[in-house]
């Protein structure tokens, strides 16, 4: 059965906790992909390993510090761990933010 | 005689560094009086210590942390201490951040 992993209440993002987690470039890549391409984005089917140079803890522990800040929503469904951006949360809370960060790198 | 102190070119402000600099509620509240107060700003008269409940030395390095990521010109002269944000360098570099990171809090 699909399990929403917990996430902070959007009145509840802080924006600390979210300059925080932006401020790592493999963290801004994930980001990035997801922000653009389609989504949900499957995570458990992604290259991210071999194509940012950080073995598969290290990701982990990236999608976490994303979801525990409040930028993505995770769901694990199976061996599929599917995710997508907050965008509609992160804009009322920080209007433009995501936009100017992951606009560009 | 008046000594700008060192800070990158604008073009090598990196989003990482201006990331970590903003994720810190102080440095913001420092950013955020300059920012929308007028400019420029005689830090050597600031009352941020008593403010943000912070001693000189963390002001200090709050200031050079500042500086040094791109965000802020700093330009000595005998005992002030003249700052301004490089609004126009970040613009240039990452529109609409300074306004989506500073604009609320």
């Amino acid at each position: 059965m699909a399990k929403k992993l917990p996430e902070p209440d959007v009145e509840d993002i802080d924006l600390t906790t979210v300059l925080s987690a932006l401020a790592d470039p493999a963290r801004r890549t994930m980001l990035t992909t997801m922000y653009r391409g389609p989504e949900p984005f499957d995570c458990s089917a992604n290259t991210w390993c071999a194509d940012l140079g950080i073995n598969p803890p290290t990701v982990s522990h990236h999608f976490r510090t994303l979801r525990e800040a409040g930028l993505t929503s995770t769901t694990v469904d199976g061996r599929a761990r599917i995710m997508r951006v907050r965008r509609d949360d992160l804009e009322s809370r920080f209007p433009g933010l995501l936009d100017a960060v992951l606009g560009r790198d």
